[in-house]
């Protein structure tokens, strides 16, 4: 017997039927044995509907009433899939995030999770009750509802787990997995039984999407095994775990591609010190994400040239404070471009292996692919590309690092 | 300066423009320096979806999370008004039931307010905050959302007037008053300025439908001066207050109709003690709910006709109760009819005026149409009659009690 929580998202819980297929999925768990607590997401598009009436209303909303109204979309879903569970004669109850209660900090519509008082639901896993749990939702010190921020019932999900201390946490969704690649570009994509926290973080922020950063974050600093896995399949998914459970490591486990990149590059900027901090300072203060960034050596011992990447929706606001500061940095042109992509290849393996990176640069070259930008991580490899080569990349780099399926 | 409690039903705030118009009409308040806490109902279409989503899921449902769905509509809409209030410039907040609270008793579905504390309110109202609050909502001794029932936003705002000893409970709504009979049948109904408790609980259980019969009984055992009034409109509606407020009473105030009836007489029943309890007992333990009873003199001193009414909803059941107990109650024949009307005549100033009755009486017998059974209380005479007649008795007797407008 374990305790397993189950994360169910909105397209698991979409409408009555599906909810009734989410409750049978819970009843097979229960029936092999096991003490259950579910977290689930809104119904699909609940949330954006709500949202929507928020917009509508206010474009300069107070958080406190926004959390308010979004978190119902998570309290409907558990009061029905508690409904349904009853009705299939499995007993069940639902919690909402101020009645267990899951303590967040007072940052309304992002909220963090600050504890979970575990001790009232904990005694109804033991009598053989099942846990209803909204996600994405919580309750601040003063008792106002909060929320995690879109995509929080992930996180909710693994907190849950970590508090119970849970022998998995299960992530129901609309993918069976976690692939070497996206397969709807790499057909021989394969699906990984198992991966890292630390390459599943890698993959999720560099556009895999299967699961939230901060959930993944979470896991790995609790502990949590975490499976990501089909609602609509009965199949395995991929388990995310500790490095030491993963017996044979992959050098690159997965190929991770992102298009949401934008190149900015600063053309004969001063050699002198504090030449980045001048730059990258006013971004940072303007929460401007910074990803990569290139300084090429001084040809003459006086300019050099700056290049980094910032995220599309970044692009405009970041020309317009580099601009504004051009006197304080000093440079001759601005040249911004999109599209390009981001590739990355990821695995813990690259760690104790030479070339990895050399392999990559090969394979791109003998495709004639131009490589703009390069940035590493020890477990990581980017390269900035054309875009319209990125299909191209992409299936060259997983034939080249072994991933194909047979 | 006074403090007047507010509610707004949900075609009041059916969408983001009308939850705009209502924060309106509550800062008109505000701007005239009163205290504001406002009630508000889900947005019109909302319950019904969410109670829709409870019976697909199961018929036999547990009123616990029933009520967990359900309230969710209201919390939305009371989020929604804040918002609305703040983007004008209002000062408010919106509070759940649990938040404030409202205890409520653990009868789940149709829980009964039993007590609510306004502290916390109370000094945001002094702070001259804009205190919201949904309505139908409250909390359970054990921690769990409750509902009132359907129509429950009404008795919500009387009890929030109740415990905060309001100067006034506006119930906004969309009609703009009472009216001495349904303006659909009668065009020349007259909107009245003042009205009973007692004669709305009349109006209210006759078809009346402006004001939810707890609410009423709420008010009168409270002593809440309330007003029924429209959302879309600036004019004044329909004051519900004690008898000792109105200083011109009328005989007659108002009539009202009823095609919810459905009659039963029992042919020949024997004429001995206990029988009238041997037909009523099982209707009782059924929460079968007779009305109008009427037993005719024993012509033969050994049988008796006994003539009773149900609401339509009822019939079948009360049929197949009163034939399985026929060896017990002794009756030849059972008859069943429908297409019958109840009308009635209701006033306070009844009390101290003879004949007023037989004026009802006299008129619709000069319009040929004969009374099936009749039942009077103190403020109210009810006749039952053939449905078809039911225009023009309501016209005939509106014209005899002097209540045409002028």
């Amino acid at each position: 017997m374990a305790l397993i929580v189950q994360k169910f998202g909105g397209t698991s819980v979409a409408d009555v039927n599906r909810i009734k297929a989410v409750a049978q999925r819970v009843k097979s768990e229960v029936d092999a044995g096991h003490q259950i607590a579910v977290v689930v997401s809104a119904m699909a598009g609940v949330t954006n509907q709500l949202v929507g009436y928020v917009d509508d209303i206010s474009k300069l909303y107070d958080a406190r009433e926004y959390d308010a109204v979004v978190a119902s979309g998570e309290q409907v879903t558990s009061g029905l899939l508690a409904l349904a569970l009853q009705d299939i004669g499995v007993s069940a109850r639902s919690w909402q995030g101020w009645q267990i209660p899951i303590h967040t900090n007072d940052v309304h519509a992002k909220a963090r999770i600050t504890g979970i008082d575990t001790d009232k639901i904990q005694a109804r896993l033991q009598e053989g009750e099942v846990v209803v749990v909204p996600g994405f939702q919580g309750v601040a010190p003063d008792g106002r509802i909060t929320t995690l921020g879109r995509g929080g019932s992930d996180t909710s999900a693994v907190a849950l787990a970590a508090a119970l201390k849970a022998h998995r946490c299960d992530i129901y969704t609309d993918v069976d997995g976690v692939y070497t690649c996206d397969p709807r570009i790499v057909t021989k994509a394969r699906k990984l039984s198992k991966i890292t926290y630390e390459e599943m973080l890698e993959m999720a922020s560099q556009g895999a999407k299967v699961l939230q950063t901060r959930a993944v974050e979470m896991a790995m600093n609790h502990g949590v095994r975490t499976e990501v896995r089909s609602s609509f399949s009965a199949e395995r998914g991929t388990l995310v775990v500790n490095e030491e459970e993963i017996v044979e490591k992959q050098v690159v486990s997965g190929i991770a591609y992102s298009r949401d990149e934008a190149k900015i590059t600063l053309v004969r900027v001063a050699d002198r010190p504090g030449v980045a901090a001048s730059i990258f300072g006013p971004l940072a203060e303007a929460s401007v994400n910074v990803d990569m960034i290139v300084q090429n050596v001084s040809a003459d011992g006086k300019a050099t040239d700056m290049t980094f990447t910032v995220t599309k929706s970044d692009l405009e606001r970041t020309k317009s404070i580099i601009q504004s500061k051009k006197a304080e940095i000093g440079y001759e042109d601005l040249v911004a471009k999109d599209g390009v992509v981001k590739i990355s290849i990821i695995g813990v393996g690259m760690r104790s292996h030479a070339g990895v990176a050399q392999t990559m640069f090969q394979t791109l070259a003998d495709k004639g692919i131009n490589i703009q930008v390069i940035s590493t991580s020890e477990i990581k490899v980017s390269v900035l590309i054309a875009e319209e080569y990125t299909e191209l990349a992409v299936r060259a780099l997983h034939t080249a690092y072994g991933l194909d399926a047979a």
